[in-house]
């Protein structure tokens, strides 16, 4: 169950949760004009900390907002002390938005952006262990899905549809091919090989699937960035979902299509959610 | 140039702008989870304002939030007179998003949308008469255009593109067909046929695209609703766009192709201008 921050930081205050307020002037409410980011602290270490700061700048660099994030880290230690967060396992979202203007769509210029960040305790289970079903949809999102943007309502109304079904999420195909989900990237496993769509402006190249490429590499498990067709998905052997709190799920059932029955997911899935536990025990940022 | 309103009505209250402030947690700043509509009053006539109203129920309804759109034509007045508006012409934005919840990307429960309006002084001029010219993008936005939503981060960025250039407005083409601007519609003309694209997921039905097709049917000026191909835009006789603020505004030039040289448009657009402005001049809510 989600909840609400205790604190939150807001340009440059913290405050009570329930008095952090925006004008309804910000871009990133007129117009979904802004970019986020989610991360975890893991052991007192945010969990790929300095990728995140990186996606982040690169994202708000696509769409031209001009925002300096090496000054986050000191900030975010200190939201961290003032939540008592700062040596516990928790999780921060930080959204940039364009900033506060009269509502006009070209971009202002010489407004500052506007800064959001809070933390919320968050304990993730070592292994995401929970077999997941997930239902597959045409993606009618736009075709930057590259830029982790927050005008969400394409992701917000697929991940709805996949919820209010009871399941976890909804897969998306695109030109015949899988791309993503709503708030999460998949891989498939087929004859020892993994498959994963490549990082273009089709899919948000995730964190944790970039980290998922890498420990297959380093383990001489064969990879290939290439989308799987939509029309044969059924005959994969394994397929499993990636994301920051999501960590690395495997996939029970696409639809109607059951990948294996019970709670012991395929021998690559497994594999790689030891080896990503094994990492997350190790890292040191 | 826009400017701010002196007020703004949220939530039951009528604020000075710069206290119009809502929570970081709306749905609106997270997700551009949101509809908005556009208005003007015209000789003290919402012009078109039951359609807008229409739509503005229509979209709410595409996207699941509930609420009901029959109390506003008071709830208006009341901001107009406040604003010293009621019988001036003027712009009304309203904005409706799902509300505020802790983030999470499915749709929350029992929870009570947001309403923001406000009104700023607006005229129009009897027709618009600038000559304009437009650049041509592939549409890189979502496969929804017919959702009037706050998530318009591809319509800033594709509008931004054009301002930039000194242009008015980015034209789209997906598949090969011409759609819609980035907050405007758009017709041809060809061999005295006038052509826009179909009101399907493409578009965003504008009710002046609605006005001038109906005005060409009562004026038996041939009308069809077929996308042009983006091949064939300079074979073109005429092109111009349509929109609540932009009425109708004559395509000097499309990026390279002037359609004609000086300040005349084409005898159709010039028509459709006037029949246009008649039917302002005779309109009664």
């Amino acid at each position: 169950m989600a909840h609400y921050p205790k604190k939150v930081y807001l340009n440059g205050e913290i405050l009570d949760a329930e008095n952090a307020k925006i004008s309804v002037f910000d871009r990133g409410f007129l117009f979904g004009d802004g970019i986020y980011e989610v991360m975890l602290q893991i052991n007192s270490n945010f969990f790929y900390g300095a990728e995140h700061l990186k996606r982040l700048a690169e994202c708000l660099e696509k769409i031209n907002i001009k925002f300096d994030v090496s000054s986050l880290p000191d900030t975010i230690e200190q939201l961290l002390q003032t939540c008592e967060l700062e040596d516990k396992d928790c999780l921060l979202y930080i959204q940039v938005t364009r900033g506060i203007a009269p509502r006009k769509h070209s971009f202002p210029t010489n407004i500052e952006p506007t800064l959001l960040m809070y933390a919320i305790p968050f304990i993730l289970p070592d292994i995401n262990e929970k077999p997941i079903s997930v239902v597959i949809a045409k993606d009618f999102r736009w075709h930057r899905c590259d830029i982790k943007m927050t005008s969400l309502l394409g992701n917000v109304m697929a991940n709805d549809v996949a919820i209010k079904g009871g399941h976890y999420e909804t897969v998306f195909y695109r030109d015949g091919k899988v791309t993503e989900a709503s708030h999460s990237n998949i891989f498939f496993v087929k004859d020892g090989i993994v498959y994963t769509h490549p990082a273009d402006e089709n899919i948000l190249n995730g964190i944790t699937r970039e980290i998922v490429i890498q420990l297959c590499r380093e383990s001489n498990i064969p990879i290939q960035e290439k989308g799987i067709l939509e029309q044969d998905i059924n005959e994969m052997d394994e397929a499993f979902l990636t994301g920051t709190s999501t960590q690395i799920a495997s996939i029970q059932k696409i639809d109607e299509h059951a990948y294996y029955e019970g709670n012991e997911p395929g021998v690559i899935t497994k594999k790689l959610q030891l080896l990503f536990l094994e990492l997350k025990n190790s890292y040191v940022s």
